[in-house]
């Protein structure tokens, strides 16, 4: 799907069922004016289960997360209840309480303890929460559940979403073959930190928690925490990853295994992350920016920046090669460091050197920035260090479906 | 013209002439492919002339606004040459040259030591500006030069803007009274620290360079650092107060005479940044964001988030109350901090209490985001800290505007 991505060798598409010992669900519970689904349940039938999960680190935190923060064996998690149509963020007390009707609604269904049901919504910040349909909604998604769940269940988070954002592989390891699926979603509102709006993931390998915090950590690093639609960390941002054992494959910590496992789901993961941005609310086209030079936190920073310039963003979306707005985007988040030696550039062609503009292949340059991905790299001094973010385009279609959100 | 912006009772509008001592003009010289007044000549015919100036703190600075801090003598300018079309940003060491020509030239037609001419710069990055028509368009801007020459010196410096930013005021001190005009440029990439794209003050009251340089500086805080269109700092960003004394009335330090000429100051540089928020590539409508609490840097950190948020810019395009948009852009720029008890306010009416939703009355709150201009207020704990920032919404055109500039 990108040349960003692509398959290791010991890593197959699958068909679509969940792993073993999963079972999935997702009905419509009358959250959403369309009357879409919107109310997901995600059960894990083994006690065993382990699981790790990353959270947005907002300031002003949706009541799921709090709950899930407070209240979940996050190592331990055997069920997750899911809901678009309303984010219940800055619902104060009250969203607290909601979030915990949820779960404790999952709970029942599931037949699993409360702390082991972990909840997420997204949708519109600042309305309570009507609890009613969503209970009902549980019941209804209970006698739903099975192994081929997943395309309804992801279906379930959807908000501005025009396509499905799942994914299924098979992970040969040398001990036998583990299934990996996850469902994401997310379109607008999308800066990730640590981890996107919403993305479960499932498999049948054994893992020790400790190795399921690892790789998810790792791979989230990679991935969600790599991309930018509109540069707007999310108040419910969730992921998190649920390991049944169900298949009986081992994955040690510290292994060949692990390695190769951690590999799969690195891919898994930022296979997502680039269909929410080529799904970025109105986008039509991705970028990906690489940077590099001798300083870490400088990097990320240039590379944000250029991911996050609605000027950037604009120039992607029309094909433009105006590459001297990736100078000003730089320049203007590393301020006070001029003279900046900057070298720049778009593809394969370069177009600046040291700061200043270089003479280029104007056509090559415009057929570059044609294509339905774009890279732009950027070069500071010094060595080392290099990041990359992948971003949407700025278009008409961003206005059009932010001008008129709630009303 | 705004809510925001009051005349002091001692300050009056003027015609149009520039104040004693000034003469300017603005010519086509062909930079713009439109044939639009592109070549702008502003001189003050005092030897004593004094000045002051700030300049953008982007880690990439044009060659102008590089020759000006290096070459120039900033207290004691007489003359400004200025172009639109071409940035001169980028542009390496011959860009430096370059900008050293223009200088010249502008040089020898205001017949006054090049030291005391700066330059400035705006239109397209990282394409080498062509000296030919720029010297050809300052001589003939020589035979232009006229106190009535504030319009075409004013039209000289746009680039998208959709209409003139310019003030002309009288101020009544005890010595008498002294003129006080300004032009100023900006739509795009706009989000200035220390100054904006471009502006030029003049008067024709007698001040101390010192007193020039504290009153630009503590007017140019409060007005263009105060603004945002897209949150993009640029690489030329200019503000140069120039006063002839030709008038006779001393400003004297630390005098009424001084905190009155200031009042003046400061209402003229307000103006003129709402006027550019107001014509914001693509706008229709500007919101002012006032956040207060008990820490500078993060009631500063906090406003910007909101004013440089797309999807808050978008809702307020869209004129959608969707509050919510507020509470995450406060949360995603103060990490780490949940949960924070914010209060918010759209106009009179309070959506938000310590964090968590209230009942307000929605055929109000409509009413209020219906209108020219919106103020949202923000209350994060603690007290003793305010500021605000002035920001244009974000608009189908800022996209159409942006993503075919250069070609």
């Amino acid at each position: 799907m990108s040349r960003w991505v692509t398959l290791p060798d010991h890593v197959a598409e699958a068909e679509d069922a969940l792993p073993q010992g999963f079972r999935a669900a997702g009905v419509a519970c009358g959250l959403k004016p369309s009357g879409g689904i919107d109310l997901g349940l995600l059960v894990s039938d083994s006690p065993d289960t382990v699981s790790a999960a990353r959270f947005t680190r907002s300031g002003v935190l949706a009541a799921p997360v709090v709950l899930c923060q407070e209240r979940c064996r996050l190592d331990g998690l055997r069920a997750v209840v899911a809901n678009s149509g309303n984010a219940n963020a800055a619902t104060g007390r009250r969203g607290i309480d909601d979030a915990a009707k949820m779960q404790g609604a999952a709970a029942m269904a599931a037949g699993v303890d409360p702390q082991r049901v972990a909840v997420a919504s997204t949708g519109v910040i600042g309305v309570p929460l009507p609890t009613d349909p969503v209970v009902k909604g549980v019941l209804a998604a209970r006698g739903e559940l099975s192994a081929g769940g997943a395309e309804a269940f992801g279906e379930s988070i959807h908000t501005t979403d025009r396509f499905p954002k799942r994914a299924s592989v098979d992970v040969t390891l040398p001990g036998g073959t583990v299934r990996l699926t996850a469902q994401a979603k997310g379109a607008g509102m999308i800066s990730p930190n640590f981890a996107t709006m919403l993305c479960f993931v499932q498999t049948d390998a054994a893992l020790q928690p400790e190795t399921a915090d690892l790789l998810l950590g790792v791979c989230v690093k990679r991935s969600f925490d790599r991309i930018s639609v509109d540069g707007q960390l999310s108040t419910n941002d969730t992921a998190i990853l649920m390991a049944s054992g169900a298949g009986g494959v081992q994955v040690a910590p510290e292994s060949a295994d692990e390695l190769r496992f951690g590999e799969a789901l690195d891919t898994v993961l930022r296979r997502l992350a680039l269909l929410i941005v080529r799904d970025g609310e109105g986008a039509r086209r991705i970028g990906r920016v690489v940077v590099n030079g001798g300083h870490e936190p400088t990097v990320d920073t240039a590379a944000r920046a250029v991911a996050n310039s609605p000027l950037v963003k604009a120039a992607l979306h029309g094909g433009d090669p105006n590459w001297g707005r990736i100078a000003q985007a730089v320049g203007g988040a590393l301020r006070d460091t001029a003279p900046l030696p900057l070298d720049i550039w778009i593809e394969d062609v370069q177009v600046c050197a040291q700061g200043a503009a270089v003479p280029f292949d104007l056509p090559a340059l415009e057929q570059a920035v044609s294509g339905e991905e774009v890279e732009y790299t950027v070069g500071l001094p010094g060595e080392g260090a290099e990041t990359e973010v992948f971003f949407s385009d700025l278009s008409h279609d961003y206005v059009t479906i932010n001008a008129d959100y709630t009303t």
